[in-house]
């Protein structure tokens, strides 16, 4: 019996001590904030570590079974990072942290202090996350859609209606990215804790016409590679947002449904549904972020007949990726796409830009990263803001297109928002 | 300027496009329902599906860069898998869909027909999913502990109350297993599209004392790795759930808090969690379910003494477990823990259990696989209950002691409860 007893219960606990054992500690975070990455692995050529931070190879020990890289001091953040082993991607087996981002399942960890401690659970009150499924009607196949929401610790002990933020994900993103990748709920949970920022529903509705939820949790199968899709990303969202995602988070939750107590922002993507969806609605939102956001589109039909004569360079951008059905995507490139000033929420921009300008929206706030390759079209796009006699708030920070800065933008924003909400 | 377009958007919408357009299509499920994986990886000496139907090898092709397998004909079912390259695990980097399972990322698919289109969304209405935090005591150090819930969707919509079913995780689970790798929201809202159960709340609180929430969600980092620790499992959990989990749902959801519209269940850890909860509460609970049940520990001291007793034998054990950190483990169950008897919420268990019986639970439910090597302890526990003079269905299936059992044992339990609630 002994035996049967080891073989099923204990094996599986000792087994499971052994594993915990180790990942509790990996990566490892030295004094000097530099880490210390190990991996076993037997027959590699060659193993990387591809970080949020950078890439560098790692060292094989003496019998090449264990590979090892201590980086350079990192800074306060969360960081991800994978393997490469002989060209294969790899979570790191001893870290049970994981996170998807988009496509990709990547290990991550912390370093402590500012931003980093402010991503992680703290021991202070925590809010409530939900996911739940509205009523949606400009797909006639896919009349719910999924949407996830932070309600505070607050919320749930008392009937005092609050302001909301609606916050939205870039291209290839869903209703669980600022969640995941943005750690959404530590931050407003941390943030309320200290006092930076006021009591609120944040909203993060999925921004894909083509897809209702994130993968795994849609019925459409078919619709999960909706990202890859031009025509998911403009227009059809945007115009149903108040109709259908405000109206819906008015009627479901205590909240105060009016211009001041409503803020929107959004990142790269969301950015530019930000600006339409604001712009459209000028009496709805008193706050609004755009987070390294696409803008060039948004104001310039030339740039959009750019994206659409690339078909004619197809082949020049498709030889650099490697792998790839060029036959499907010269299909979907090649074929003659709607102007941005065909679609209605996009028509006339300008205008209501200026009319937006007009009804004073408290804050505008604009953040990119100066490595950012959008930062020229971002540019443009507040040169037109002069123009329109709009007022704004504009941010630059170091690096590019990446989640550390979109964090670092939203925990800049928070304490600006509802501030003067009575 | 076409250039900088190509070179960010354009090309990232690229990147996306050539990664979406794989991933939709793998695994290649067959029309004779085999399975067809693929994966290009260079300088492999061997390659390896392993997934929750068996492990196999697979075949180079001609060049060696791209390795496929064709499977017998799959179950309906969920299917997770993970490919080993060379001893080293890989998630498939052509499906974007991934689970967690305790503190592996697995990759996952669904082969149609029962259970495998139950546990898929489907075009039905969709219930809401939380995870909140609800007051705990029993450690001071831990004032709150996160759960996860489902509400039916109707719940929105009406004040009715309703029934609820507590369901319980397994050893190294937490309060996502039930609905990563066990599917409730899709099984529930397909179950309550098609009339097959009642509409019920459920909920899935963490069972680890020494853990509050699922890793990356808590505070106290070093407890993710609590599941090591045969004194988080066993007993002060159990003794909490009434006063402090029951007490927190009635107070904060629409429910009917009486016996006949409380059901709890559980799998494993969580089987022997829901035999002590229900017996130590014989008015609270109706309906109780055991998937595949730890059960031995909860009624002899002989075989927490043998587990005890394996410090003896712990050399033997650890030589078949690679790369183990030996002496903390020795240190772990070298020492000598409590005997369940010393425990509250176990002492005197078989009395409480003849109780039990006594005040006729409308069902108690016990389901186990015929290779499961808890089988022979289960068996000796409904030789128990048969001498408490308890009344119980027993359920005997094919498989061990696995996932698609207790996804299938859910499906089994659900309609049998709150089917006489009026």
């Amino acid at each position: 019996m002994a035996k049967t007893l080891l073989s099923s219960i204990l094996l599986a606990a000792l087994t499971l001590a052994a594993q915990a054992q180790d990942e509790t500690t990996a990566p490892q975070v030295n004094d000097d904030l530099t880490v210390t990455f190990s991996l076993q692995v037997s027959g590699a050529a060659k193993v990387e570590v591809d970080g949020s931070w950078g890439k560098s190879k790692m060292t094989p020990e003496a019998d090449s079974t264990v590979w090892t890289l201590t980086t350079e001091a990192l800074t306060s953040d969360m960081h991800t990072y994978r393997f490469i082993v002989d060209g294969s991607y790899r979570t790191d087996p001893l870290n049970d942290r994981t996170v998807r981002d988009i496509d990709d399942t990547l290990s991550y960890f912390f370093i402590d202090g500012t931003p980093g401690s402010l991503l992680q659970e703290q021991d202070v009150e925590h809010g409530t996350v939900e996911q739940r499924w509205y009523p949606s009607s400009f797909r006639s196949d896919m009349e719910q859609r999924r949407l996830s929401v932070y309600l505070p610790p607050t919320y749930a002990d008392s009937t005092d209606s609050l302001p909301v933020l609606y916050l939205l994900h870039g291209t290839g993103g869903d209703e669980l990215a600022w969640l995941e990748m943005g750690r959404l709920a530590c931050i407003m949970d941390n943030m309320l804790a200290e006092g930076q920022c006021q009591p609120m529903i944040v909203v993060m509705p999925n921004g894909q016409a083509d897809q209702d939820a994130a993968p795994g949790c849609s019925p459409y199968r078919e619709n999960t590679a909706s990202h890859a899709n031009v025509s998911s990303w403009l227009g059809r969202t945007e115009a149903a947002f108040a109709n259908e995602v405000v109206a819906f988070i008015d009627s479901t939750y205590h909240t105060l449904p009016d211009k001041q107590h409503r803020a929107i922002a959004g990142l790269s993507m969301g950015g530019l549904h930000t600006i339409a969806i604001s712009a459209n609605n000028p009496d709805m939102f008193d706050y609004v972020g755009l987070f390294s956001p696409q803008t060039m589109n948004a104001l310039t039909d030339k740039n959009i007949k750019a994206i659409q004569g690339v078909s004619n360079t197809v082949d020049g951008v498709l030889s650099k990726i490697p792998f790839v059905n060029t036959d499907n995507l010269r299909e979907q490139f090649g074929q003659k796409t709607q102007h941005l000033s065909d679609i209605d929420v996009y028509k006339n921009l300008e205008r209501k830009l200026i009319v937006q300008a007009v009804k004073e929206p408290k804050l505008y706030y604009i953040a990119i990263g100066k490595k950012d390759p959008l930062k020229r079209f971002v540019s443009k796009f507040t040169s037109k803001l002069d123009d329109c006699g709009a007022t704004y708030q504009y941010q630059e920070s170091e690096g590019g297109h990446s989640w550390n800065n979109w964090r670092n933008y939203l925990i800049d924003f928070l304490p600006q928002i509802f501030t003067s909400a009575e």
